[in-house]
């Protein structure tokens, strides 16, 4: 034991605590974890993603000994590019499928060459500063996905990452038990565990599950199959390719990323595709409907992926037609029912059948359920419990699963992005929260947009904008009627008395204006006539731009 | 038999199909169901609710004999204030306690007066034109919840309404299966079925099977307890009193929709409140925590509601405080996810313990679930059978159920809003779509906002906008920069380099104008120039509007 304090960090990022990105300090050398981006809340108007805000570290950012990324899904490793840029000098280290897929991205946007990546085994061990960290294997719903045993000089810190704990896992590695056994054997200060599925009762089945209605799909399907899931499930793509090789199908891939994440994973091994199996899209669709598969991206409704674009018959290549087996091979990411509803329609509109859970059971969950969280805070026994990666109401519940299993309330603790959590002699106490939050990305923009600018979107959505232009004369008299623009309000061209109106109303309250009235005077008596006028008629509150030309 | 034919049309709305108003038709004598609105999709900007189109029988008015409303949700009674505005001679039929919610809004409109209302009996039966409407006793989250038998010359129609197999319903008041049977004696033509839940299989639990949890809540919390739901849930609401009696709390309402419709249903007997045990929410507030209970609105996230306000400490009575307990009791509608995960979340910040699905049982749904809806078919043996009440998806489940219960697929209509099924000489066929879609409300504007509008505030919710105002001078050449305003783009007080660049661009692409370049070609150009220069320097594409002064 040391009387230094160890401080941990759940860093910025959207709702789930800890997912994005968590810090630990000692000594003022600092070990990151993970670097993912959030989407945006639907109320985050023309968001592209959300960053954790990492800014207070703006100083200490050659103290970053490492950056560990445990998995390669997006919201571990999204942001992973800004990173490289804001902290040229850390080394980053992750398993090797999970640096396959951190190299595609880095690839991409051009900074791979200035990246410091090392290749690190599932259970492989290094030492960064005063941090010892051990990997061990977990389940998910990707391979090479690890936990973190962390030996500092406090004490032990066992993070389990995303886990589940899947017998039957797709690629044959289980959960690594004996690691988890013998970290409990040497004595663990604190547990930091996946709170996700925190609200569910039960053990989530294994991958494997999903195998038999596959099959069942594959056997009756008259026409092609087409599978949408997410890019990264690599071992989904292992499934489809194995029923395809039973039912004679050969295989095509649609979408950019899954193109690139399959090629990669191929080559790196993670793979098994019989040769000759893939096929280019456009052969796909030369071929009989019954002897072809398809594997997509689009899966949370998103307008502009391949399933969205199939969805209004806007692919380039792919056609729904009557026939088509579509299957919705993932879960929706909370705030984008609507738009996966929506898609799910439109392909029954145009024909095809569509499964999806729960009216088949074609996607389970890569987390772990009420059971196994048990399960894993009986084999730590840890003297403290932080549950991380969850909204808040997720972490209440996973609290309360550690208190049934004898875990006191003032050994769990239970707090939000920014909120350091302090070890020292033993003891943990929380700390006062790190202002910061969360950074914007809008197009090629980083950070540039605030919740002012958020907040102005907000109302021009609701409402639109009007403009009046406003001309003078000589004698700084209204030289005419106002003019007046708008957009997003009504349709001008079936709201011509309406505009009259408002015009009018504009100039009534500038009738006795003169030269000497100032400008901003003149801008604000017509902002404030026109916003009057127009709740009265409208009941609506458009933003208002009065322009003294 | 007759050989005239029987039209049927569901009407306008949203997605689900036939929910919120239907039609049938007879020799020119039409017959309408159900005056709902819809809550817009979260892409609707600024729509306050939509309504179902029925501009198509704008040259049939006089021609409705009847209107009748089928139990008292907001999906079934939220648009009759239009309704009665545009047919103000067609008589409505409602049951009781549907009367009694209907009169609330009509009051409030101030039309009261000019409707002509009927009270129907649950088991009552009218004769309106050519059809003999039989009102059947269904079980719902509501009571006096009806399904209607229509006698017509083609033949015999049923109509499940809103409904699940409750067999243990708080009224005490079970479905009516005697009169199901009957029909089924007398031959049925037609079944038109609730589809909401045909995704799920299983039965649904009866409203009692959330009575335990309550009992277990209100006997364990040590504070208050504020329980959210519909305020149009009067079954709910008789449970937390009956729950309330036998723990000696008292009981305040929150939510002004909540307090008339609790104060129309007492009054009219639906409610059983003990004397004494409603108290003011002021009263409520001064009394110990233990002692009282609060029945509020606002499970759908809506900032406005009595719960949003709480969560966010800006209710003016209501803080929430350690020692709370809140249950969320109603499903979330599907889109709401993300703004009701967002309250819970808020409200744990405040230290209130929160309760809800699946955490807790404290709400079941008010729609039969598979077993259910096959039960009905069987019931019933209709020639035809038409799936309505649910999107696409759902319709399509509903009749994957018909067909595994034996009635062919040319038997079973999967049609959409605004596609009439047709029936003559016992034989039904598809006629092709009416156009018409649905009618957005906005403010107090009704069927003034359409789709350019809606995409208009797409744009502006997603980047915003920029106005450039362009001075000329004698010559009509610039008589200075061109002055950038923009809202929803970037933070202007931090972006002075790029406004700066912006007004720049414009000035050299409007370098060489004279005073013969006309206005609309200045601001072509300006337009462009600026578009194209933002969008290279942000990747963002705001709307641009070029004012000529």
């Amino acid at each position: 034991m040391s009387s230094k304090p160890l401080k941990w960090v759940p860093i910025g990022g959207l709702g789930e605590v800890g997912k994005n990105m968590m810090m630990f300090e000692y000594d003022e050398e600092i070990l990151l974890i993970d670097a993912g981006i959030m989407f945006p809340e639907s109320d985050m108007h023309g968001i592209d993603a959300v960053i954790p805000d990492y800014g207070f570290l703006k100083n200490k950012r050659d103290r970053v000994r490492a950056i560990i990324i445990t998995h390669g899904h997006e919201d571990h490793t999204g942001a992973i590019t800004h990173v490289v840029r804001d902290f040229p000098n850390a080394p980053i280290y992750a398993t090797p499928l999970t640096r396959g897929l951190l190299e595609v991205k880095l690839k991409d946007a051009r900074v791979l060459d200035r990246s410091k990546i090392h290749t690190i085994a599932t259970d492989g061990e290094i030492e960064v500063g005063p941090f010892r960290v051990e990997f061990f294997r977990m389940c998910h719903s990707i391979p090479d996905n690890v936990g973190l045993g962390i030996t500092t000089p406090a004490g032990l810190i066992v993070h389990s990452g995303d886990f589940k704990f899947d017998h039957t896992p797709v690629d044959g590695k289980p959960s690594n038990f004996a690691k988890l056994a013998e970290f409990a054997g040497r004595g663990v200060l604190a547990l930091f565990a996946d709170s996700t599925n925190a609200e569910i009762a039960g053990t989530t089945p294994s991958e494997r599950a999903i195998e038999p209605t596959f099959e069942h799909i594959f056997r009756d399907a008259e026409g092609r199959v087409i599978v949408a899931t997410f890019a990264s499930l690599v071992s989904r793509v292992q499934q489809v390719v194995n029923v395809c090789d039973v039912y004679g199908r050969k295989l095509a891939l649609a979408g950019t990323s899954m193109v690139e994440n399959v090629k990669m994973a191929q080559k790196m091994g993670y793979l098994d595709i019989p040769d000759g199996m893939l096929v280019r899209l456009e052969e796909a669709n030369k071929m009989k409907p019954d002897s072809v598969a398809i594997m997509a991206t689009g899966t949370q409704g998103e307008p502009s992926a391949v399933l969205g674009r199939m969805a209004v018959g806007k692919h380039p290549v792919i056609s729904v037609m009557p026939g088509d087996t579509i299957v919705m091979s993932a879960h929706p990411i909370p705030g984008n029912e609507e738009y996966i509803h929506r898609i799910i329609n439109r392909l029954f509109q145009r024909g095809a059948e569509v499964l999806y859970d729960p009216v088949a059971k074609v996607h389970v969950s890569g987390h772990a359920s009420q059971e196994e969280q048990k399960l894993l805070m009986s084999l730590i026994r840890p003297k403290y419990f932080i549950p991380i990666h969850g909204e808040l109401r997720m972490l209440k519940a996973h609290a309360r699963l550690a208190h049934e299993l004898g875990i006191p309330r003032d050994r769990t603790f239970v707090v939000e992005n920014g909120t350091p959590v302090e070890f020292v002699d033993g003891q943990a106490r929380q700390l006062d929260r790190i202002p910061g939050g969360y950074v914007f990305v809008d197009g090629s923009g980083v950070g540039d947009i605030g919740k002012a600018v958020i907040r102005d979107r907000e109302v021009l959505a609701r409402d639109g904008f009007v403009t009046v232009v406003i001309r003078r004369d000589r004698d700084g008299r209204l030289a005419e009627k106002p003019e007046i623009i708008t957009r997003g309000f009504v349709y001008m061209k079936d709201s011509e008395p309406l505009l009259q109106a408002m015009s009018q109303a504009v100039a009534d309250a500038l009738k006795d204006i003169t030269d000497k009235t100032d400008e901003s005077a003149i801008r604000e008596r017509a902002t404030e006539a026109l916003s009057k006028m127009i709740y009265n008629e409208t009941k609506r509150r458009p933003m208002i731009v009065a322009i003294v030309a």
